[in-house]
């Protein structure tokens, strides 16, 4: 199906190299990279004027979740069709498990919520919630034979799917012994929660107190102690989602003693702050994420994280619901907003917009942290996350001059907002291949459903080459 | 001369990937790079089980310098002969000036000494020791007519280079109006000063007194104001031979704040401590370097600092002299031993046998951290610092199994002793090429005196890629 | 039967002051201090060559408390006048509470375990276990009419002790609001019941892994949390038993941010290490304490923290078991080592020896620490703490130059061994009034059991002067 | 002229108590404090309503000092009827040398500036511009014969007062040696100097620049220098006038690391900020101190730093310049506006009123700033800094109640404008006594010229107890 294609013209961009050549894909994958090559029989596509970028990865999605009694808006189709026009060719969904139930179950459960329905390939985190001897009978075979190699533990959200320090300090061993990489949802969820019905007894009801009862010192703490046992444990630890200095310092620090520690943030705590959420009518609901938007100096300070290396990925946190019906659950009471917002497909564009085009990371460091970085860490690379002879000719041609205004009318997310309605971004995504396979043609969805395919991941710190069975450590 | 080439079997490895793929050269540069590449007429090289690396760049190395009434024992022919050997093909060596003359004298006496003798590719710093009408009037030729776009100021040696804060500070100023890269020597050279002169009062004048009188606190204390002064001066710096753990904590510090500040360790930091300064028969000499040699438990905050990005870059500071006839000169006193020692040969094999074969940095780090960097940050990349379509054919075939033992009555340079005389290293270069041509071809040196060419380089930040007219910042 | 007393030709030292003057006490309180005092009928006491300090405060002690289904050894009458031995005038006691239980019922038992026991002034910390609406009930009673204003919250002690974060913060809260101090045992219970158990099942039962089991890095991630809280709660914390470097560092940190935080040291963590524990024959246990003993490094950081302010006070955490027939309990399982010590007797002398004595800290630090920072913090200054006019007359005669050997073959403790056994120190109390009384005199038991009086404290932050109703904060 | 005095019904505070008694004097000094002593043929003093402190001690100030061509407005007359009137009881003054000049003219100097004219007792610092074989020949005597024993090193004002890192390091030497303390003025002057320079050559010559163009960075670096050569001298330093959070970080951070190093601030930088630089009509000239004020957010990091023990000390830095005829020497260049400003007599108030009356310190905190933290550091304790048997009766009767509004029209300094012109406070001196006798009774001026006595001073460290020979180190 795929074929042999010829990329002319265009500027490839690594994550350490930029120069001009051609890509010879054959099949799924790149066969050769040269200056003016010539391939007899092979489609040619001109990339004249644009960067030809590898596909970004998104790491932290949720697609098809049910949360506080709803479920997200885009499911593996909408949301993957929107990923795929952003420039993303590859997922990373968190699958929930139940305490008490197999997590094979759950397993299944994503499977068969992705399978038919994706258009760029995935992959799926695992989230852990209870460590005991029937999750450790199935651990092997989720890393094994699901290649399932990175595990969620939530630090927050109390009584639902928060997990204690035991939890959290077993998940660390036993991810080190079997090659797995912990993630975690820093926030002290014990002091959100004594926070939180504080404001509800006092009537503060309005979508503000979500921020409030959230404060950058909970996420601090819950960082710099997930940092403190991973190195209790020496083990290797991902934090999600980072919003703020505090959190920041706090993997900084641990970094410096050389603790395996890694941190993503995402584009609404780069670009929007705490003051949204005051917006009248309701309308801070759209900017209800958890943890939340912060004061605005913090930005400053994640950008320059991503730059000096302190930070290194960027997810999009994809979680959307519909501002009427959803979001609106939580009227007179900030609790019952669905926490999160549609992502998955301005992620990219905002970086390279914002960060490459203003001078505050190069290019080079543009595509490490969404695509690069993401597919060494996650036991994806060289297969995905770089333009180079033999990986998947997932690969993105990129205008870096198109002007274009981020909006719900426009964007292709199933939901009825987009919470950086207005903003104008230079730099778009023209043309998307996964696999070899056009998803995205001039601007144009040309993908089908179920052409996504699920990625078994290798373990942690393993990135075998792409033919040879030697292995290297990230 | 060069003709075409094609490298076959090998394993690419550039500071972000790595994969089998072969390498077709044409003339002077890299042309295609593919899956099973045919080149008709082109000489085939077999890589098999061999590493391919980018050319390796020493940013720091003394070659045919007068220091203290003597001159380092390597020039440009045999320091460029034994850095081939090493994997090597490119140096930036120091332009020593002297107050009151002219910078263009001092230029022109570089090119003189390496002209018709260096064997690889081969740049100059500049130092600055006093910033004044003149030296303003020569600066803008100095960079757009030289290409030397990286200024050295020294924070130490009273008296002698020592440059005040003033001067620092101004240099800071103009190199960053002009695109230049300002390197310091950071040690606190009036706390030196004193040590040095109260120590030989009291007699104590055994070679260990040299690191005694160098405590890391005026290391951690120029660092700390050097990049205080960066940070004002809302300008870039690059410290050199960062020995300890003062100096890194420094630097991390500046970086977290997003000061633009680079750090540069060398073998000598990683692997041999201050002990070593204490052997006898004055064979303490052997190991004196400015700043000295710490307590060994520094090494692991250096090998720390080049895996989390806190440092990135190592340097030989290559400045050999014999034991034997020049460290000699400082028996019975240590302030005339000359200081450092030869370490152009071996800077890459150690980089790799201790940092990727022990994992302490992964393979793409070692490319990083020996290459490629180094090129970015001295305004020759992407011609210099890595393995793509256009760069210059500056390529190591590197042997990861190979096992060999450091010694004097081995190595290639002129010098009649080695720090690491006996050091098992695992990992040793096997041919050399540099714009297309072999220097070393299976251990043996074929290249010749004279095919070395000067560097003319970018400015700061800018790293135009190959063809077209745009830049990336760094 | 105080009757009227002038202590003649000492050298009085507060937490500010030294001075030679006369002190005259009538009653139980110091009514004048002067340039030779006469007082007709007074008995004199002559105190030359002495310093004469206000009457230590033990902050920290557990007398007649059961754990581990044993006893400690010393009840509140051996344990008092052992106290009273070493110049110690009053303590504060544990008062632990069980959960579902009405907090009045353990204040109760304690009450009944100490009356007609102790020699010397007493008062209680009362131990919050859970925080709900029994305990908020009974708290105003508690802290207003038994002057309890000090609760005491365990982070370690998994399944025993141990409270979760929400309680903490909640009891910060309350405290604050109430006008109380809360104190921590920081340590992470979860880490340590983790460790613990996974040592046992590696057959590792030895004492040392008392202190393997329960690393610095554990004790530093409480702190840090807990400090953390404290901030967000806008409370008061005092931090009890820091052992170690990663604690301090936590605690200087937050002081240095403005949180309202206070620490304590004690003895054994100032002048013991970690190799304690290796001792043969089992005679390890006798050195464990929780936190543990730690790498010696460590007691630099402790001396450092007195005498720079990071650290205030200094506790005893007296609480003995006999070697024999308790610590042996653990004979083959480290978990069932009774932990603790009999520290009641020599806390104030080897502070002076090892503190003033070789000039660690300066004599009026001295004093602060064992003393009057103590007073101040717990509500009960300046009626105790200090020599000055109108203060009880708690009275130390202290001979700076006295040598004495500890041991267990004379000190006062109903213990059968001394964690300092053999160790020389320098200064003694030679007598000691509490409340004009003598309870040591000229190094006799002159005292009787029930003579001390229990102490109902005032409430944080409210140090009232003698005679007014003004109020200062601390 | 002294006779005996009784102080009745006053609340004493000191650095440590507080407490309602009675004070006995005898001559000039205190012999007794008690509960209702009487003393026949005493004048008995009412303090009713009063706290009784020990004098204030203004460790900092410029009283008929030479600056810029003109001369500080308030000589040793009016400036220390003033200080007399807030509180001040005893000035440390900085006696300015010159270089190649011997030691001892500008003592002889001070001495005829001050002998004469002061109303309160006075010592002097000393002023070390160069380290040489005269100077280091005159300073045994300077220290055991004059009593000087604290030398101030400045690290700024280039080409006037500046000492290079080599004079400063071997004054901390010599200090170490001798017994005396050192004092750094600690901004970098060649940045300061730059940036000067590059200001008034772009025309920016407004008072405004005068701040601009002393960045805190250039004070935080100079501190942490001055902290680190004071470690590696194994000296003593004493940071005068700290403005910033930058500066106090870096004190704490060195005392965390058992660096004898200690840090005062001033009452400006605790209430003014840079914008006051900005008002119009040049009336920003009021507000020229070096270092000068800072952003408002900085002084929340000093009130803290006084409240946690990071700073230790308040000095007033009074150096008063009339705004009409002296200030305005500045006008078209600010270079030229005489730096500092009057405060000398306002000191004490305002610590008190903003101080201990908004909570923010406590009131033995305030003692310890204003009065006895200066007379240990100094030498000059307990004689002066504190209300015991055997002091000097240096003693302020204050009332706390007592409002007023800081106004030039009010005050006694011989100089044109207030810098808090209109600032309401609440506590006032009532009453002031310097041994014994009265200087200010119920707020009028009774002393006289030449009451006040200069001051030998004891060596650092050395805090001689009144009748002994016996010394403890601070």
């Amino acid at each position: 199906m795929s074929g042999r294609k010829l990329i002319k013209n265009g500027i490839i961009v690594t994550a350490s190299d930029q120069y001009e050549a051609d890509i010879l894909i054959e099949g799924e994958h790149i066969s050769a990279i040269g200056d003016n090559l010539s391939a007899p029989g092979a489609e040619v596509i001109d990339a004249k004027g644009c960067y030809v970028f590898p596909g970004a990865i998104d790491p932290h999605t949720h697609l098809d979740m049910p949360f506080g009694g709803t479920v997200t808006k885009d499911d593996f189709e909408s949301g993957t069709i929107a990923a795929a026009f952003g420039g993303t060719t590859s997922i990373i969904d968190f699958c929930l498990t139940e305490k008490g139930k197999p997590l094979h179950d759950a397993i299944q459960t994503w499977h068969n919520k992705s399978k038919d329905k994706s258009v760029i390939d995935y992959s799926f985190h695992l989230m852990i919630g209870e460590m005991n001897e029937n999750v450790l009978k199935e651990l092997p075979e989720v890393i094994e034979k699901e290649g399932i190699t990175s595990f969620k533990v939530f630090m927050a959200y109390k009584n639902v799917f928060q997990a204690d320090d035991a939890t959290l300090f077993h998940t660390l061993k036993v991810a080190k012994e079997q090659g797995a990489l912990v993630m975690v949802h820093a926030e002290n969820g014990d002091v959100i929660d004594y926070l939180t019905k504080e404001a509800l007894k006092k009537g503060n009801t309005e979508p503000i107190y979500h921020a409030l009862t959230r404060p950058p010192e909970a996420e601090g703490e819950a960082t710099g102690r997930a940092a403190q046992l991973t190195k209790l444990a020496n083990s290797q630890l991902y934090v999600v989602h980072v919003s703020c200095a505090e959190a920041v310092e706090k993997i900084a620090e641990a970094r410096g003693k050389g603790v395996d520690i890694w941190g993503e943030t995402c584009p609404q705590y780069l670009m929007l702050d705490q003051s949204y959420l005051e917006k009248p009518d309701f309308e801070g609901a759209k900017y209800v994420w958890s943890p939340p938007l912060r004061e605005k100096w913090n930005q400053g300070v994640l950008w320059n994280a991503l730059k000096s290396g302190q930070l290194q990925t960027l997810g999009s946190d994809q979680c959307s619901f519909d501002f009427n019906g959803q979001k609106s659950l939580g009227k007179g009471d900030f609790t019952k907003i669905p926490n999160g917002g549609p992502m998955i497909e301005d992620r990219v564009s905002i970086l390279f917009s914002e960060g490459v085009n203003k001078g505050r990371i190069t290019i080079n460091q543009f595509v490490d942290i969404v695509s690069t970085r993401v597919a060494k860490l996650f036991g994806m690379f060289p297969k995905k996350g770089t333009i180079a002879v033999g990986a998947d000719a997932d690969i993105v041609l990129f205008d870096p001059n198109k002007e274009r205004v981020i909006s719900a009318s426009t964007h292709h997310m199933a939901v009825d907002y987009n919470a950086f309605e207005g903003m104008k971004i230079t730099g778009e995504p023209v043309s998307v291949l996964v696999r070899g396979n056009f998803v995205i043609r001039d601007k144009q969805f040309v993908g089908k459903a179920g052409h996504g395919e699920y990625i078994k991941r290798k373990k942690y710190g393993v990135t075998k080459e792409l033919k040879r069975n030697e292995s290297i450590s990230i």
